[in-house]
């Protein structure tokens, strides 16, 4: 990993003036390209050994690109904002929007960095959160952004006549004989090395940079950065990705809603019965003490007509209306646009001791874009395993994500879109769009069983509901809300 | 206030179950409506009488409307995230966007009113506050929110029966008694009708709603906000406002500007020591201790080609890059559309210890905007109180407001513009609006004349910097950061 960056990397003065400003200004000129084009965004994480000059280098960028499209953003320790929702919340957050270059100081290697050398996780956990990264570098690249992980390293030699420096100086030498820092040092490296080995991966190769030279170590960092952003530009998006086989139809032209009784139905008077029982239960749940330490994600998704407002409904009117909030998925923004796809998602989680209802939802990448072709191939293909990961992040602190399919047959959706016509108030519900969804029924049928098949997992399984009578429907939402609540309390 | 709201006021069961099928439906229909046409949104401000059933009448709310485009919003103690902000700056982050009803409870009243009957500030204190709010709710009105503010009121005979009930609890009656419920209600309730009536004003009026009877207080509440939003819909948005005098041009044609001597120069040593100088001065002291209790905000405004660009970077060289970010304003999103039109700066606040650079600001509202019509005379008339407002609450809250305007003589600026064509690398720097800009020479130099003579405050001076000569007004642009910061510390 260090081999080269142990060996001894100089510029000297005049070298480094007579190249500089030509740098500077195709530094300039291709920032300038990045942002009119806002193709993709850059995401640089600059991290390194103490003392290889984190600070200057970053200074020194600031001295050749134009502030006004770059920006850095240093984590330190969490707010409490950010403690009330997944790690990887904040990141998700602060990504730059396409055109921009954005600056990671202390990023997501940070927190298992500190805590493999403080001991506090062991070498098989460590190696569970450099998969989680890998997988979340590989979405990006996916995404588009040009992600440059710069690693600024001092050699041994480097290392110890810096530190022969700042051992004359009696106090802090008293400070780092105390911690052991030289075993403490060896210790660390070989976290460092295991981490960076595990996630120098094709989509994030990590970028070893000399640093004990500061002209040597600036030249490189702007020459990578410069090179980077101008062969993106010229080759646009990559395309690469769709190596997954290709998902064909069930030969028998079956799928999972072909599994389900639509002829169940609740009486009125069951059905009152049962809706006050869940949603008192519910109501009770929620409003536990230890609710407030959880959080839930509901995604709705289903047929048009189906019933999906109804169910909602008789959700949101069970719970505290300061505690939950409806998110309607329609088209993005355009500051959304400008980020991965599954920002949007991200920028909505609930904080702990609320509730997230999501009428249609993250899902609609592997529906209505795959059938519309509004995005690729190979963008769908992803998505199943980039909402699995999603979704278990969420599991994993302590989200219940809760996922509804409800289904009725095409007779009763098209009895329901006649209905809906006659009816003065509920006019606005039905529009030439809908008739025209129904004519790929059998293309969401076989899109709703893929869907399904890779996307229902332990964290967060899919519950398909026989809504051909919404009483049933209604009553079985809340009731399995209800019990994965339970669950997790 | 409170008179009519002492009277008894009751609506039986069997009036209520014949009236709410109807208010349900038309409420949904405005409500959709509403939505539909994005033209304002509705900010439902909940508070009254602990007992008087708020979160009834809110759960009530939510059987009649559809949750998707309602949010409640519950402001509890503010987080640390919230505490490096100005107190205001919450709310303004979760304003409804136009079409979109958002209830707030716990709202912008509940600070002050809790600190004056705790005693922590007195009635004069008390007024302060309430002015602030009256500026602030007038605001939002110009902007066309909606606002309907509701109090929830319990008669002096309603609330007997309520306590008695209460009392005869031996643990409520040991706790009211040991806190001298009798004396502290009745304190509590001259400072809220001593608020209340400060605060009655025609953009923001209190609706008292008798609230005994729980049918009563949900129907009346939902007649309210039934014929508001009708009214509304139906009026399009109120044209009030533009009840100020009419600016008019100087007699002479004379503005600030020609105050300014635009024959001062520096040399390039004198340059070099001084920019090298207060560089230093700038790092130092944004580097202090003390310096992580307040922030700044920096606007630059200045005619075309005037150096805004160089001298944001000599400021921003000087900085630590994690703790500032430059913001280039130009159109606002389609999410800040949908927000009155400062909330795109509120947004991007500093937290304490942060820069934030602004290259143009919300002074464009009366500069581009009042020059090219973009919007109507109301609005940058009374754009110029709103923005000292917003300027002077940063002042109070440790924000540092440092404004430049950057001028050049006409002359200056074409010469300018002829180089920037020439260059290869500044081309893009230069567009055909610049040049038409550049027609519009005597009308901005009035509006700006306008603008100091008006924004010009003891909390946010402006400061004219003669930009002839580029060196010169670096230096006093950094000068005087430096000494504004220097105040503030």
């Amino acid at each position: 990993m260090f081999e080269s960056a142990e060996q001894k990397h100089e510029i000297d003065k005049e070298a480094f003036r007579k190249e500089e400003p030509t740098l500077r200004e195709e530094l300039l000129d291709a920032q300038f390209d990045l942002n009119e084009k806002k193709e993709f965004p850059v995401l640089i994480v600059i991290t390194g050994i103490d003392g290889a000059g984190k600070g200057a280098a970053l200074a020194r960028l600031y001295e050749w690109l134009d502030p006004h499209t770059l920006r850095t953003v240093a984590f330190d320790q969490p707010t409490d904002v950010e403690r009330a929702r997944p790690p990887m919340w904040r990141y998700w957050l602060e990504l730059p929007p396409k055109g921009d270059i954005g600056i990671f100081v202390g990023s997501w290697y940070h927190e298992p960095l500190t805590a493999r050398i403080g001991g506090k996780i062991d070498d098989y956990a460590l190696a569970g959160t450099t998969a989680a990264i890998n997988r979340f570098e590989q979405m990006l690249a996916d995404e588009g952004v040009l992600l440059l992980k710069f690693w600024l390293h001092l050699s041994g030699v480097d290392r110890k006549s810096r530190l022969k420096q700042a051992l004359e100086d009696e106090s802090v030498r008293h400070v780092l004989e105390h911690r052991g820092w030289k075993s403490t040092y060896k210790a660390a490296m070989r976290v460092v090395q295991l981490m960076m080995q595990q996630t120098s991966t094709a989509a994030g190769p990590w970028i070893v940079i000399p640093s004990a030279d500061a002209r040597y170590r600036d030249l490189t960092i702007g020459q990578t950065i410069l090179q980077a952003v101008r062969k993106r530009l010229a080759e646009g998006r990559s395309t690469a990705g769709a190596t997954a086989p290709a998902i064909i139809p069930t030969l028998d032209g079956k799928t999972v809603l072909d599994t389900l009784d639509l002829t169940q139905k609740l009486s009125s008077d069951v059905y009152r019965k049962q809706l006050s029982h869940w949603q008192q239960r519910l109501g009770e749940l929620t409003d536990r003490k230890a609710f407030r330490e959880i959080a839930v994600v509901c995604a709705f998704e289903g047929n048009d007509a189906a019933g999906k407002g109804g169910s909602i409904r008789r959700v949101t009117m069970a719970l505290d209306p300061r505690r939950f909030r409806v998110h309607s998925i329609a088209a993005p923004s355009d500051e959304e646009k400008a980020q991965p796809y599954l920002w949007r998602f991200w920028r909505r989680l609930p904080a702990k001791g609320h509730v997230a209802v999501f009428d249609r939802s993250w899902y609609g990448r592997v529906l209505v874009e795959r059938i519309e072709g509004f995005c690729s191939e190979a963008d769908w293909m992803r998505a199943y395993g980039e909402i699995n990961e999603f979704e278990s992040q969420l599991d994993a602190n302590g989200i219940v994500v809760v996922k509804y399919w409800l289904a009725t047959s095409s007779a009763e959706q098209l009895r329901r879109f006649k209905d809906r016509e006659k009816t003065p108030f509920k006019r606005h519900k039905i529009t030439d769009e809908d008739w025209r969804n129904r004519e790929k029924w059998d293309a969401y049928a076989q899109a709703i069983g893929d869907m399904v098949d890779r996307t229902s997992t332990t964290a967060a399984p899919w519950t398909l509901v026989e809504a051909e009578d919404k009483k049933f429907a209604r009553v079985k939402v809340l009731r399995t809300l209800c019990e994965r609540i339970e669950t997790m309390l």
